[in-house]
């Protein structure tokens, strides 16, 4: 067995932080060699965070655009180390400067870090790829908690998009977001969408391809908000050793090379 | 184990006639002793009706509504056999034929032999009856094949009046046919639907009653064709020992006394 | 509307006892009017158990056998509240307190709140009593997290009581606990089981049907156990009604009848 | 759109020679212009075998392995058409004849054309491949009808060395085929199987990837055997564009690159 890999955990009192700080120690594989918040934010053993990237070999940042963007110049201009980012809403400027920190070391980014939806998400679009609209018909489903304000889920949306990219075709074009009255015969090609929405389902997705006499079905079920820890760590792992990039999580699960 | 019961098929050149001409001699339970079609129908080994009605337990009928209450009043003037009717569309009069039967002889009327949706809606009603709209929602999910025209099919709104009815609400008040957009949280109360079009399935529907922190789903998935025979089998074998009345799948099945 | 049902909780610092506590003011049907623990303990807002039992309707008991009993001859000597009770583990003299208690107030005593499992099985006995061994097999799936010990669950195995008794056999005769090999055709009137172990499910539980054509499922979910409070709370709100007597969760679903 | 692709059928007598004539014509995509089937053959517009090869861009051939591998040979002779080949049980010489005729043409070969099954067990493998062993549980359920007389399903199996090769290790090592009583902890790293048996169900697989707080699930249902029909045209509209070599459903799928 190899050494542990050593992490850091950038944002280290934000919830993520915390969540990270929780699940590392659990993990054989990790060794969580320090954590640091903003600068000048001390107590509860936090450490600095110049001392934290001399300690790390990948840092794990759940923090806000700008943070990120300076944490990724900085690890850039020391030579290391690797980055996960988890930070969402970046400007031009920002991503600018992360593609340009990239060129020295290997950073991961992504908007979601659950493997399991990123995993649906690269398998959906291969098998709309590889199955004809002519006789393979693309249905999405989801179900969530009754105090979901809009419909059908934004992660809904993504497997749509996916699927539509698979396809080679627009999903505006094909989507059909809801059936009521007389529809008349599905046509081929359309992506349709149902919703379910009761109790305290946290969220569930499932995407069917329906051909005649047969039918495939990939689905995905959330429980807690560990998984998304669980996401980053993979990317850590994955990430330490790969040459200087920008890669995302389809790049962490093996799809990249498509 | 008791004698066979006898069963005489009207209809016989019908396809559900024809189904059950398949499916009868199967069953160690029963004896198909005749078959009968329509009066001067002869060939394929038909019998006349009379000499039928003199053989039979009880007489399977799936024909038209006036062939149907000329045959209940046949049998109540004979003062037997029983009969399962699953002729649909009838007018008043030719349903106070049969009543009126009913009161020489046992009778099971009904619209849909299937024993599993039959169950389905009975133990939709049940459940919706025992768990509040305060803390319980209803939803309701169907999956046709890509031919089907109409959304929600008419067995899932039938499932959605059977939940009405345990709730002691119009399903017009209460039902959500359809979400897109932005929908709001969900209201107490609702039975929402939702539904799937593709490939070649069946029919396919399951009501979930959605909780904080646990789910009921109760679920039904149609094959082909034999399941309406076998449900009006498991009819002509409940109604053999009935006193003269008329009766539903409700009560072939044990919901009657509710 | 009507007044709200005035609650008193007992074993208010037991974990059930503060999940009551927490989940009872979120209602608007319910008033929390008073809490108590053992005798002696006091502190958080506790009360005398003479006075909560003077200002309560029900008192819902999640506590020891030996306390659950001693609070039911208490309520019975003053001729109310009514009870709720969920303790476990309870020994001959106990059940004989509780049952004399019960000749004076109404008390509802279960081994599992859970509104969806109570129901689930009062489904499985009824559908298995309608549905003939002859042409519909039974077959039990139950999923849970990868630390469980044993298989199958012991709420899989009192599902599949439930399907035995209402086929009038017993399960020990007729439970297929796993397959593996060469197992042969399955023999009509068989319960299957098959299990499912991984991640961290906390408990799902499906019955189906199926029978040469359709299938019909009956499936259970489980989140947390925020569950068995909002069973003991509709047990409360259905207890307050009754006349005097020991009940269980089959009569609070309606079930009693049968 | 491009001309109809002109196809063959070999075997035109034979079940799934006879599913090929009901299915091609029903499909825009291609041509129906000659069915042949063994020397001698004739009557029902049977083509001789010559004839219909220089007709042809692809030759479907559900035969027997003497035959395939003799139309191989007759077809690389010829410089075409292609070849999709059905047929199962091949011995040693009669693959060499097969590798021998594909350096001269594009030939198809698989023991199962279900686009269905060969794309589940492809994106199983690639799941398994990139969600660790140590954080993921792999279970595998099938469902089957009540006459079905092994478990787990070849297919169950099938799928569950895809799941092994995906993790580099054997399924002799890890696979638990049942679960029974007192089992323990789950250990990381196996591969559990679980049975259904019932009705008439055709066939039902799903694979799930379980972890803390996600699940991940593939899952495919067989209807009837026109899915193999289906599967057959699409490798026979993917090879039509290919070089010489030999390829299997894989490669028509896209998961060939890996």
């Amino acid at each position: 067995m190899p050494r542990p890999l050593k992490i850091a955990i950038a944002g280290a009192l934000g919830r993520m932080g915390r969540q990270m700080a929780e699940t590392i120690p659990a993990d054989p594989r990790l060794e969580l060699v320090a954590r640091f918040h903003r600068p000048g934010s001390t107590g509860e053993g936090l450490d600095e965070r110049d001392e934290a990237l001399a300690l790390a070999d990948v840092v794990i940042d759940f923090t806000t655009p700008a943070a990120s963007a300076e944490l990724a110049r900085a690890c850039a201009a020391r030579g290391g180390p690797a980055l996960v980012i988890g930070s969402t809403g970046f400007d031009a400027a920002e991503l600018e400067t992360i593609a340009k920190a990239a060129e020295k070391i290997a950073v991961v980014r992504s908007g979601s870090y659950s493997l399991g939806l990123n995993m649906l998400t690269g398998l959906v679009e291969q098998a709309a790829r590889a199955l004809s609209a002519d006789d393979c018909d693309i249905e999405i489903l989801e179900a969530h908690h009754r105090l979901k304000v809009d419909a059908p889920s934004g992660t809904a949306l993504m497997l749509g998009e996916a699927a539509a990219r698979g396809r080679a075709v627009s999903l505006d074009d094909v989507a059909r977001r809801a059936r009521d009255g007389l529809t008349g015969p599905r046509p081929a090609g359309e992506i349709g969408f149902a919703v379910l929405r009761g109790g305290s389902v946290v969220g569930e997705h499932s995407v069917s391809f329906l051909s005649e006499g047969e039918r495939l079905t990939l689905s995905h079920a959330a429980g807690d908000r560990s998984m998304f820890a669980r996401g980053a760590i993979a990317a850590a792992l994955w990430v330490a050793g790969q040459p200087p990039g920008e890669y995302d999580m389809r790049d962490v699960l093996g799809f990249g090379a498509q």
